[in-house]
C-alpha cells in the first residue's frame, strides 16, 4: 500500500525535485478554482463539507483525550462553534513515540509516498479548506482558496521534494575496498539506515495556518518523524482537517494514526510552552511573534528549532520608467488581506525632494498621494474590496491602525466598510501616514498599515532599510529604480542584511507573493527568520544517518 | 588566480563529490609516507622544517597582535619553545570582518578553489605537520603523519566537496514564467546569490588538532565567511602551520589574509568563552570535554554550533567464528594512541557465562584474558610498542587510570614502557579492568582504560549499551556475533540509540578508524556529538541565499 502511494506520486516527486534545482516556474495543483479542474460539484461540496463541520465536536480519535476545547469566530462575524479534542501532554506525545516505533523503520519512500498523499488528497478539499481558511484568518475567498489551498499544497511538496533529495542522496548500501599494496584489499560492507529525530511541534498561526505550517508538518513527515500540530487558537480548523486527512492516509498505509495529532488549546494557556520544552520533542516549527519566536530558539534547546517571526518590510522608492503602475502596483500589495501578510511592506522610503519617473520629476508628497490614490481606487467599491481586503483577523490588528495614526500625519485614513454578505466582518481600508523627519518606523505594525518615510536621498533610503533589516528583521525588501548604480547598491545592500529583494514591480506581480519551487520565502540571515521555506538546511537537520559495516 | 586554483582542483572536487554519494574507498592523498609518493627529501625536509620551528617566535603577521603567548611541552618530553602572537579580540575580530567584506563576495568557486589549493599545500607539508602532531598530541610519527596529514586532508576536502554540492546546487540566475490563460504569462529574472554567515570560530583540541579541525575550518571556508582558528593551549602548532598556509594561499588569491586567522591563548583563561560569545561569531566548530561542548550549545546562541564531545564507546561481544582474530583486533584498537582516541572503546560487555566461538565455548575469563594477552604481545617489546601507543598526552590522563583501577578487578595493569629515543616520553600500556556486577561504566575514562564487563546474556548487554549511548553519548559501537538475530537487535539498537555500528572487525579494520567520504564519523543522534564528520547538514546552514528578482 505504501509503496503504491510512492508510485503513485514518483512522476510528481521527480519533476518538484527539478524545480527547485532549476527554481522557474512549477506547480503541480492548479491555482484556479475553476470546475473545468477540481470538478463541477467541488465548490459546493467543498462548502457544504465546511458547513457541516460547523456547531459540533470535531472527532480526531488520537490518543491521550482528556475533554474538549475551542472558541473559534470568525473575522466575518459567525462563531464556529466547534470543538476539537483536548489532549493529555504526556499520553499524546505516548501516543506519539508508540505511532513513531514502526514509522522511523519504514524508510524514505514510505514517507516521500504518505506525505504526497496527504497532499493530493488536501488538494482535492481545497474548497472546504478555502472556507475553514476564510472563516479563521480572515482572508477573502479567492486568496484563502489559493494560499490556504494549492499554494500551501506547493510549499508542502516542496518540502517533501527537499526531504527526498536529502534521504534520496544517502545510499542504503555501500561497498568499500581500500588497496594495501601487496597484500589483499581491505574490503567491507557498510549500510547506511535514515533516522530520524523523533516528534516534531508544529506551531500555526492565525493568518497563514496551512500554508506557513505544511513546510515543517511535511519535512518532518517525510524525514520520518512524527508530528504534533498545535494551531492557533483562533485558526484550528484548517489543520484540524488536515490532521484529519493525514491520520487516513497514514492508516491506509498500515501505520499507527496517530503520526499525526493534533494539539488544540485555549488562547493565553500555558499548552504551547509546555509542549515545546518536552524533552521528547526534537524539532519545532513556528510561526508567529519575534517575542515567542526567539523564546523558543533560546528555551527549547531540545530541540532544532525552525522559525518565522516579525519583522518590517521596506519599499525603496529612487525612479521609476512606470509611476502609475508602480503606484497601482503598491497599493495592491497594501491592501491584499489588509496588510496582514508577514511579506506586506510597511515602510515606503521616498527622498524628500521626490523622484525621477517617465513623465519627468515627481514629488514626495506626488507619490505619496498617488499610492493613495490607487488604494482609493482598490477600495471605492465595498463589493469588490472585500474580496481584496478580507477581514481583520483579530482586535489587536484595530488597536495597532489606532496607535500608528500617532506616528505621523495621516495621508489615508482606515475606514470600516460594510461586508455585502457578513454584516459583522471586521473590515478596515489601509492608513497611510507620513513619517517626515526621515526616520524609518521599526516596530513592526501588522495590518493595514504603512508608513511614507521622507528621506534625504535615496543612498540613505538603501542604508536606513538594510540597517532595518540586520535589526528588526524583514522578509520582503521592495525597491522602484532605474538607475544601474542604485540596483547593484540595492543588490548589495540586500546581500549584506540578508533579505530578499524585489525590483520594479508594476505589473501583476506583488511583493507580498512567494512562489514555490523558485522563491525562497524568508532567508534565514535575519531577525525576522531563522529558516528559509524551504532549502536543503530546512530538511537536513531533521534526520541522522546510522551505518553499520562488518568485513567482507 | 582565483579561477586558476578552482581549475587546478576541479577533477578532484568532482571525484570527491562522486565519493561521498557513493561512499566507497576514495582518497586524494596518499597515507604512505614513502618516498616514491611524497618524494625522496620529503621527509627530511619536514623534519628540518619542523625543528626550525622550534624555541623560537611564530610569526603570523595578522590583525591585532598584542604581545605573544604559547608554552607548548611535547608528551616526548622536550619543551617546544615556540611562541605564538596573541590577539586583541575585538581587533581580531574587526580584522576577520574586514577581510570577509571581498571574500564574501567573491562566490562559490573561489571559495572552494582556494580551500582545495590550502589542502593541497598541507598535503605537500604533511611531513612538517606529522613532527607538530606528534610533539603535541602525543601520537607515535606514524600515526601523527597519516592522521595529523592525509587522512585530516581528506576530512577537509570532504567538507569541501559537500560545500561546494550544496552552494552548487543553487543557481546563479533562473527564469519564472507564469502562464496566465488567456493573458500575456507573468515573466521575471530571478537572480541568487550566496551569502555566508560571517565569522566561524574553530576551537581545536589537544589529540587531533589538524583531524577533528579541518571539518569545521574547510566547510567554514568553502561557503565564504572567515575563520578564526582556535587551538588547544597544549596543541597550537599543528593550527598554527595550517593558519600559515592558509594565509599564504589567500593572500596569493589576492584576498586579504586575514579571512583566516589564529588565536592562541593560556590554559585556563577566558579567550574561548569571551570569543565563543560575541555576536560576530556565526559559526562555532567545537571539539573537546561533554561540559565545554554543551556549554557552547546551551550559551553561544547567536551562533550555528557544531559540537563533537565525549562519550562512552563500547563493545558487545556475543559470539565469534575468528576468536584470535577478535581478540588481537580489540586489544589493537585499546593499544593505539594508548586509547586516547574519540573512537577507543570503553566498555567491553561479554555474557557471564562464556560465549560460542568455532572453537567451542570460551568462558568469560578466558574471553577477558585472550583479550590481555593480545594486548601484552602488543606491548611487549618497548621499542615496537611505543610506535603503537604513541605517549601520554597530559597528566590528567595518568589520573584517570589511577581512578580506573579502583572500578573492579584490575586484569591487566597499566606500565610504564621507556621510549629508546625520548627519555621523558610519557608512555602507559592499556589498564584492563574486571567489573564482575555487569554494571556499565557510564563515566568516560579518556585513555587507556578498558573496562570487562560481566552480562547476564548478550541481550542485556545489547540493552546496556543502547541505554549508555542514549544517556552518556559514543561515537563507536562495535559488536561480534555469529547470530543473524543479534545483528539484527543490535542494527535496531544502534539505529534507535543513534551510533555507528561496526560487526566482527577481525582483521585489519579497526573500531577506531573512520574513512572520509565512505564513513560518517559521529552521528549527530546521540549526546557525543550533535553533527556527523561530514554530512549535508554539517555543510547547509553555514550560508543563506539571497534573491533578486526583476520582471522582464
Amino acid at each position: 500500500m505504501s509503496t503504491t502511494f510512492f508510485d503513485r506520486h514518483r512522476a510528481t516527486l521527480d519533476k518538484a525535485v527539478q524545480a527547485i534545482g532549476e527554481r522557474g516556474y512549477w506547480s503541480p495543483y492548479s491555482e484556479s478554482p475553476s470546475p473545468r479542474v477540481y470538478g463541477e460539484t467541488a465548490a459546493d461540496d467543498g462548502k457544504a463539507a465546511y458547513d457541516a463541520r460547523l456547531n459540533r465536536p470535531f472527532e480526531i480519535g488520537q490518543a491521550g483525550t482528556i475533554g474538549r476545547t475551542g472558541n473559534e469566530v470568525s473575522p466575518y462575524g459567525p462563531a464556529l462553534g466547534i470543538t476539537y479534542p483536548k489532549a493529555d501532554i504526556d499520553q499524546l506525545l505516548q501516543g506519539s513515540a508508540a505511532a513513531g516505533v514502526a514509522w522511523r523503520k519504514a524508510g524514505p519512500e514510505v514517507w516521500a509516498g504518505v506525505a504526497l498523499e496527504i497532499v493530493a488528497r488536501l488538494n482535492a478539499r481545497s474548497f472546504e479548506i478555502a472556507h475553514a481558511v476564510m472563516h479563521t484568518t480572515g482572508q477573502a475567498y479567492m486568496m484563502a482558496f489559493q494560499a490556504g489551498g494549492p499554494h500551501a499544497q506547493d510549499r508542502a511538496v516542496e518540502a517533501i521534494a527537499y526531504a527526498w533529495q536529502e534521504t534520496s542522496r544517502i545510499p542504503a548500501n555501500a561497498f568499500w575496498e581500500k588497496p594495501q599494496g601487496k597484500h589483499d584489499p581491505l574490503k567491507m560492507r557498510k549500510h547506511f539506515r535514515i533516522v530520524p529525530r523523533g516528534i516534531g511541534l508544529v506551531i500555526g498561526c492565525c493568518t497563514f495556518p496551512t500554508w506557513n505550517s505544511y513546510p515543517g508538518l511535511f519535512a518532518d513527515l517525510a524525514t520520518g518523524n512524527t508530528v504534533i500540530v498545535k494551531p492557533h487558537p483562533g485558526a484550528i480548523l484548517p489543520l484540524a482537517i488536515t490532521v484529519e486527512i493525514a491520520r487516513a492516509v497514514i492508516a491506509e498505509a498500515g501505520f499507527n494514526p496517530d503520526v499525526v495529532t493534533l494539539v488544540a488549546h485555549e488562547a493565553g494557556d500555558k499548552v504551547a510552552t509546555e509542549l515545546a520544552l518536552r524533552p521528547e520533542i526534537k524539532l519545532i516549527d513556528f510561526t508567529g511573534s519575534s517575542a515567542n519566536g526567539n523564546w523558543l530558539e533560546r528555551n527549547a534547546l531540545q530541540a532544532q528549532v525552525f522559525t518565522e517571526k516579525s519583522g518590517v518590510n521596506q519599499i525603496v522608492i529612487d525612479s521609476t520608467a512606470d509611476f502609475k503602475g508602480m503606484a497601482r502596483n503598491i497599493a495592491f500589495s497594501l491592501v491584499l488581506y489588509s496588510g496582514q501578510m508577514c511579506t506586506t511592506p510597511q515602510n515606503i522610503y521616498i527622498p524628500k525632494d521626490g523622484i525621477a519617473t517617465a513623465e519627468g520629476h515627481v514629488s514626495f508628497d506626488a507619490v505619496v498621494a498617488a499610492i493613495a490614490d490607487a488604494i482609493n481606487k482598490l477600495t471605492g467599491d465595498p463589493v469588490k474590496a472585500v474580496e481584496l481586503l478580507g477581514a481583520i483577523q483579530n482586535t489587536a490588528v484595530l488597536d495597532r491602525i489606532d496607535a500608528a495614526r500617532k506616528i505621523g500625519e495621516v495621508v489615508l485614513d482606515s475606514t470600516s466598510l460594510q461586508h455585502p454578505q457578513f454584516p459583522d466582518a471586521r473590515i478596515r481600508t489601509p492608513l497611510l501616514v507620513k513619517v517626515a523627519d526621515g526616520k524609518a518606523v521599526t516596530e513592526e505594525f501588522f495590518g493595514p498599515v504603512s508608513f511614507a518615510v521622507a528621506t534625504d536621498s535615496t543612498a540613505v533610503s538603501i542604508k536606513l532599510a538594510e540597517k532595518t533589516v540586520r535589526e528588526h528583521g524583514a522578509l520582503t525588501l521592495s525597491a522602484y529604480t532605474t538607475d544601474a548604480a542604485v540596483k547593484e547598491a540595492l543588490g548589495d545592500a540586500a546581500a549584506e542584511a540578508g533579505v530578499a529583494l524585489s525590483l520594479n514591480l508594476t505589473g501583476g506581480v506583488f511583493v507580498n507573493q512567494s512562489a514555490a519551487f523558485s522563491d525562497f520565502h524568508g532567508t534565514g540571515a535575519n531577525p525576522a527568520a531563522n529558516a528559509a521555506l524551504a532549502d536543503t538546511a530546512f530538511v537536513a537537520s531533521r534526520f541522522r544517518v546510522v551505518q553499520i559495516r562488518e568485513p567482507v
